[in-house]
């Protein structure tokens, strides 16, 4: 009679009041009642991406936005800057090679990402038609600064296309106004949904650069996406469950305000950070995220920490990856998580670590993360 | 987006498990498939009820069970004796007086209960033929010493009818062991479903005084439920839905162990004490019970602290009734609840006390809270 709870980046809990919309029976997708929830469901994401432009939504993972934005957007007659700070940087350096693109992968050292003074330096060269960047790169739980790094790029002919898939509902993204071509988002992240679907939002400047462009994918292509929501619908077949979630958990975020999600996504990070120095662990990147923190594992504790965390007090965490396998733990802030859920886990945090032999003053991480979560409005 | 929690003496939150087994089809209660069903939860409950004996599955609120156990099984030729300590003692007076019956009341003080000695007191006068004591007084969150009042009582003619109803799966309880002969209990409570089902123990020496009644109830007459379970069946329309969560309640409860459930209970309710003491905050009852736990209001605190504490972190407690009315809130400990929900209910009311200006010192709660905690198993 443990309570299992998700503290992983994605997938984050669903709330009941989703999952429940997602329990009635389906209807058929060519429908009126289709097209006028998808018309409901666009203009609600609109608002969490803080853009004028049409969202699409294409039925896949995260990855599956991103790529169809780096085939269908990047302009072959130029080079491709895509940062590399982590697992996900990486990923879209492959995608990028896969469809042949001239890539410049530059890469920064994990818990740092690129800045904006580096991708000007770059694109003062005249040789960039995109850019690839990673607002919150999950697997170093580390931020850019994509405010900074789209101003530089807006004032060039290049696009900017930001991975915020965890970012999204998190971190503080203006897409208009600080000019972000391409937002990349998933539903199983701060949109509070299972795994499924990917969000785009596209800008004129970038849909110019997608008019020129034949892409080699079908499935992919975002001028079929474009097309299709013209009439308020997905070109194939639409996963009507997760849309109509979507309806639901779209109008819970709007409800509270986005600026407001940002900022208590923030204070739940912070608390965390603040627990965890209060324990005396360490944070793993020297630009922590606020969507979601890496804490290194203390001397003389490996990642058996993670199982027994699940198995005792039902605590979902991250594994560390690549580089940092082994070597500390990763804890969401995204979505469905309020300041009683974070409090719970520090606690289940402290115990762990004292089963594991690590000498701690028990309590010392819950009070500090109180004393933060103090401000929460 | 902040989560609702039940910390009310039932109902309590139900577990997924649960919920998840009552939103499957209904199927019809005149069936093979629901009397083996039945096999099966009647087979759990005795574990739970640790007694050999059947245990009757009445449709209704636990009122309706302890009704049926008065109207049917208190021998018409002898006085009952009613302990009233509380909200509940009060009601089973009334059922009482409602038969007819001629009813010895005792009352106690709120906060205290009646005691082994002052019931061998009374049964020595050889003057009654039923005894009706609470378990746990959950309005008053004060528990009895079942156990010695069961000896007591065992060693006479007299028959000893317990409300258990926010007791069963939160105090120990050796239903066969102590002697007690019938324990009443409701499924809005440790057994972690909806409202909706009375359960009733009956022992040997109580069915021998229900044959010499003809009681003046159809619904609630224990006989029509005892030929029905014969046949492994409900005498009425029997409720399908609730009894399938039924199953996987008490199979839950089960897997984990009756006896390590009562230790979480307890333990739950030692932390919620430490807190409470910690933080300066007065435990009303002088014989606290393990499933609730009432707390007195500083000075300059009313009850509108327990509405700012649902508003704003979602956290459900129970209101102080008639004396104790504006004076206390409480905290239940019943069924699907742990550390982790304990100590984020304990954050929310350090939090909600500042809010009324009441001045502790913030974290004092959840460290006193964590300390005990520790001890999960």
């Amino acid at each position: 009679m443990i309570k299992s709870r998700l503290f992983t980046p994605g997938p984050t809990d669903v709330p009941a009041e989703v999952l429940i919309e997602m329990a009635k029976p389906i209807f058929h997708h060519r429908t009126q009642q289709f097209q006028d929830m998808l018309v409901r469901v666009n203009a609600g994401l609109k608002k969490i991406f803080l853009t004028a432009n049409d969202v699409l939504t294409i039925p896949g993972s995260g990855t599956a936005g991103m790529e169809a934005a780096i085939a269908c957007a990047v302009p072959r007659d130029k080079k491709v800057l895509v940062a590399n700070s982590g697992k996900f940087g990486e990923r879209w350096v492959k995608v990028a090679k896969v469809y042949g693109l001239n890539v410049d992968e530059v890469k920064t050292e994990w818990g740092t990402s690129i800045t904006a003074e580096a991708v000007k330096a770059k694109l003062d060269t005249g040789a960039y038609g995109a850019v690839v960047v990673v607002y919150s790169e999950t697997s170093t739980a580390t931020a850019c600064d994509l405010q900074a790094i789209a101003k530089v790029v807006a004032a060039t002919d290049a696009i900017l296309i930001a991975d915020c898939i965890t970012a999204l509902g998190t971190l503080p993204l203006k897409t208009d106004e600080w000019g972000v071509d391409i937002v990349g988002a998933g539903s199983q992240k701060a949109l509070m949904l299972p795994p499924g679907l990917a969000f785009l939002s596209v800008s004129p400047k970038a849909w110019a650069c997608v008019e020129k462009i034949t892409a080699p994918t079908f499935y992919l292509s975002l001028k079929a996406y474009r097309k299709a929501l013209a009439d308020n619908d997905l070109p194939y077949t639409a996963p009507v469950t997760l849309i109509r979630g979507l309806e639901v958990a779209v109008n819970m975020i709007n409800a509270v305000g986005i600026e407001k999600v940002w900022s208590r996504c923030a204070l739940l990070a912070k608390a965390t950070r603040a627990a965890a120095e209060a324990l005396g662990l360490k944070i793993f990147s020297r630009q922590p995220a606020d969507s979601v923190t890496g804490i290194m594992y203390p001397a003389g504790v490996d990642d058996s920490f993670r199982k027994a965390l699940v198995k005792k007090y039902g605590c979902n965490v991250a594994v560390g990856q690549d580089e940092l396998k082994g070597k500390c733990f990763r804890v969401s802030h995204l979505g469905y998580v309020d300041p009683l859920d974070t409090i719970g886990l520090i606690a289940a945090i402290e115990y762990t670590l004292l089963d594991a032999g690590v000498k701690i003053n028990l309590g010392a991480g819950v009070t500090a993360a109180v004393q933060v979560l103090r401000d929460w409005k």
